[in-house]
């Protein structure tokens, strides 16, 4: 009688979150300590003092009326204003604060996107490893998801699959960089190369195919010679989805944004139908106070040398121990393979020695595991020499 | 190429916002204290006192990495314990924490409960006057959208009519007491009426018609003999959706939750499909910070002796100047006819004196015009000689 997809989604817990689940109990039994889970990408380190400097500062000066109420659907016109001025200086695309839709964080930037450009038989194409909840978002918009396989030695697109995939009913095509899970970044010339078969099956289709770009983990990359590069400088017809929810370690507080490209070819239509998803979702705005925060303290970061550090710490021990990782230029996950065909059976083993792993096939890659790196740094420390044993069980 | 539905809804401002707009143009020209703005129903007493307090302490005492990270998708247990225990104390409803989810605000109450109900050929009926997004929330979860006129002279339900436009394919009726725009309160004779139909209905189709309770204003309401009835109390096949905007004045921060009654036939699954709906509309979590102060402050209010000394004042002056009016019970809304047939010509009259007001239409009730009284008080001692000329005019 309900709505059977809605109960699906909601009673089937996701791999992730049983292993979460899994880790609380089994701390329970065996200590905290002694439990190593490496499953769940929530930010370990603090926000950055700015965000809890900045909510002081505007419970004092801003009148509660003013601060707590409403504010436009699409956002605060400075607050707006601010985030594309900086976006401008850093990226060097032109933006302006009309062309932002502030939102609920990267999740809504999707489902609000998706739901804009969505008509019937549309697909979205994306490439493997890929977030899970891609799926669950496209198909929630009435489009087709269609994954491609990545290029196995270096995770990133195989463009030769992707012009094969693109049709007349491919609406877009829906990238993540740095990548979750597989940390890589796309670097200029992959971003080039994307850009230019987009533009060249969008004029062959005479319909402009729109690249979304899921960038929640944009400034989180550890090597000074990696750029993030910024897709609206390649490809016009660009809709980018950011979060703040990693970047300042404010995943709960539900803050981000939708930039339209100002130069796509139907960028005053496609901001309108992105108020107009917004509205039909229920998102009246975006969380007023975290709106002024997030303009406040946009282009900061935490504390990400800890990250760099437990990557480095990570891809070292495990690379020592045999096992074969992808480099993560970013974000806080490291894919590697699973050192037997069946990755399950993998995170079976592995959880005998309480190293908890996400299997990779949840993220569209058999095969291969996520270990997710925004822990403790001892943890990393003290799980290394786990992660030797179960190599040697494995004769690496 | 894009969704010429979702287009349509963001580029076509609703009524509301036009006259918002018009209040600003207006200002700029006359000077702001000579424009008489009735139209918008965002809060005007500041959040309690504790709502600022609670976050001071909150930043003070829980480290960042917890305060501002994720929570459960249904919400953090401590706060579904805590409202879900006030609930009970003051309804008389058991209700547990794992019967509540916690949401951004009424309006993604409303789009993730009727996205959980409905399946293709479902119908929701509600009553005129009703708030116009309503319409939008139910046809964008796939569903048809039935208005029944209500009682012109109470603005309460007429249930002949309810009873004749119930069919097999109603999913549920949406009620929202106190109600905007026309301040009505369903006691609990109406409320007992409307259960025992839901009941008759349900049971002669073989299958739960919902009774889905929009109740932002459930507080807010300022004789002392109005009570509103929990309708959970009533009805078993009962969802609230409830938000902490107008009680809190909160209405920027995007905090509330969905109650299911854990007496429904299908609770648990009802439930389940709420935390699907959720999530596939994006919904990840209600913002962190926003949960914990719902839970401190749950059942407190802003000064809402201010609206009711708007409502006695401009009840009282309106009624004297001889319009016809809906007694408020409830909400910050007064709901009164329009002094001619065509109540956009009657708003267009008004607007000569400055005085904006919304036009019914817009509310399903012809004839109409809504008055929101969450302005500042004297701007009410000042307008009223200005609805007297008007009143003059049409010789009332």
């Amino acid at each position: 009688m309900i709505n059977e997809t809605m109960y699906a989604l909601g009673s089937k817990r996701s791999t992730i979150r049983e292993i979460f689940e899994y880790a609380k109990t089994r701390a329970a039994e065996i200590g905290k300590e002694n439990v190593f889970d490496f499953s769940i990408g929530n930010p370990s380190v603090p926000a950055p003092a700015a965000v809890n400097e900045t909510i002081e500062k505007l419970l004092e000066e801003i009148p509660s009326v003013s601060l707590h109420g409403y504010t436009s659907a699409q956002g605060g016109k400075d607050v707006r204003d601010t985030i594309a001025n900086n976006f401008t200086r850093r990226f060097g695309v032109a933006l302006s604060g009309d062309d932002l839709y502030m939102t609920c964080g990267a999740a809504a930037s999707l489902t609000i996107t998706l739901k804009a450009l969505t008509n019937e038989g549309d697909e979205f194409i994306t490439f493997a490893p890929f977030f899970p909840e891609y799926r669950v978002f496209v198909e929630n918009a009435g489009a087709k998801f269609v994954v491609l396989r990545s290029d196995e030695k270096t995770m990133l697109p195989d463009f030769d699959a992707l012009e094969r995939a693109i049709t007349p009913k491919t609406k877009g095509v829906l990238v993540n960089t740095p990548n979750n899970p597989s940390g890589v970044v796309y670097g200029e010339k992959t971003m080039q190369k994307l850009a230019d078969l987009l533009a060249k099956k969008s004029k062959e289709y005479g319909a402009p195919i729109y690249l979304i770009s899921d960038e929640p983990y944009r400034e989180l990359v550890y090597d000074k010679e990696t750029k993030v590069p910024c897709p609206m400088a390649y490809y016009n017809e660009t809709v980018i989805c950011y979060s703040y929810s990693k970047s300042l370690s404010l995943a709960g507080e539900r803050v981000g944004y939708i930039a339209v490209n100002p130069k796509a070819t139907e960028a005053k239509a496609l901001y309108a139908a992105v108020c107009g998803a917004g509205r039909a979702l229920g998102y009246v705005c975006a969380p007023a106070l975290f709106q002024r925060v997030a303009a406040a303290c946009d282009g900061m970061t935490a504390d990400i040398s800890v990250y760099k550090k437990n990557r480095d710490l990570l891809y070292n021990g495990l690379t020592k121990c045999g096992f074969t990782c992808i480099y993560p230029d970013g974000a806080f996950y490291l894919f590697m393979k699973a050192a037997e065909r069946d990755a399950a059976a993998f995170c079976e083993r592995a959880k005998k020695y309480e190293l908890l792993l996400v299997n990779g096939a949840d993220f569209g890659a058999e095969g291969w595991v996520r270990v997710a790196y925004c822990v403790e740094t001892e943890l990393i420390e003290r799980a290394l020499p786990l992660f030797e044993k179960l190599a040697k069980d494995y004769g690496l």
